[in-house]
């Protein structure tokens, strides 16, 4: 997607280690009017898919997911992330380890709002090593809910995560695809 | 406003301690309608404040501001958690003390996201004790940025939070007051 595409190079920012910084616009600053335009992008891909569920997981997938679901008009669901492994029935559960924080994260779902009959799109503003993505997927397996598919912001296309998880399976549609990153600020688009 | 009061008593749930949970429309599934009329609510409210800015707190606070920032036309931030007290010169930070898991945050944001001629519109899902707005105003003051108000989606009028930021001189307006809540499940709204 063009638009995106454009807007990581003027305002996206290349720390060491391959991190690219897009809280200018994507998750801690958000510009509405760039997540509208996604959002409709998501909608044109998946239009077909029958989807009647957003997911996504918190916390800085919950602006594009809450885009989307204005566009797919349909409930936005963000799973929670929790420490505590000892939950209540009333939970649907996986687990996420983040390569952020270096913890394994369990996340959770209420089982009143996920479940058999569902058809979910999973929306996140990351894919590289696919984690969140994974545990996202099997959570919804659990609950006996359909995949529709994985709308992603950006995906780090040199990381492992897309490739494991379409050969999973899964469709995944990136809205921009990064070949290549250099430290000295250079982006490569697929 | 009414769609929200009537929503609150048709799938709001009372648990025992004072607990109101809306986490079928509010803050763990989101529906995207009522959002976006609760945005438009605000925006009339707000209209003349000269709103260049929609500020919350993740992660239930950031789909309300979302919407809201679709109604201005502007961006929205959220401020981060954060158990580490060291953090680099790069953000503007506050303290506020977590009643639901007993324990003091940090929040923050960059600084390159906020600071002085901004005017802040603060939005959050909730207001009981006021914890997390105060840390907000805190930190937009801190930034030298103006606070036009802060736009609450359900406020508990029983709690002190409310009058205690009104009489701090913060303009506040909430789409629903709720006046009182029994343990049988009655809700009064103010």
């Amino acid at each position: 997607m063009q638009l995106l595409e454009q807007r990581i190079l003027s305002d996206g920012e290349i720390l060491p280690g391959g991190i690219l910084k897009v809280d200018g616009f994507l998750n801690h600053q958000m510009d509405p009017v760039l997540l509208t335009a996604m959002a409709e992008e998501f909608h044109r891909l998946f239009a077909d898919a029958g989807v009647n569920k957003i997911l996504t997981i918190e916390a800085s997938g919950i602006g594009p997911a809450c885009f989307a679901g204005l566009a797919f008009g349909c409930p936005v669901l963000f799973a929670k992330k929790n420490r505590t492994r000892n939950l209540s029935g009333e939970f649907w559960t996986s687990t996420v380890w983040s390569f952020t924080h270096n913890v394994e994260n369990t996340i959770l779902v209420s089982k009143k709002y996920l479940g058999r009959g569902d058809r979910v799109l999973i929306i996140d503003d990351f894919l590289a090593n696919g984690a969140a993505l994974d545990g996202l997927i099997t959570l919804c397996e659990t609950a006996g809910a359909e995949v529709a598919g994985a709308g992603i912001c950006i995906e780090k296309a040199f990381q492992p995560g897309g490739g494991r998880i379409r050969a999973r399976g899964v469709r995944v549609e990136s809205l921009a695809r990064i070949k290549s990153m250099s430290d000295g600020g250079e982006i490569e688009f697929c």
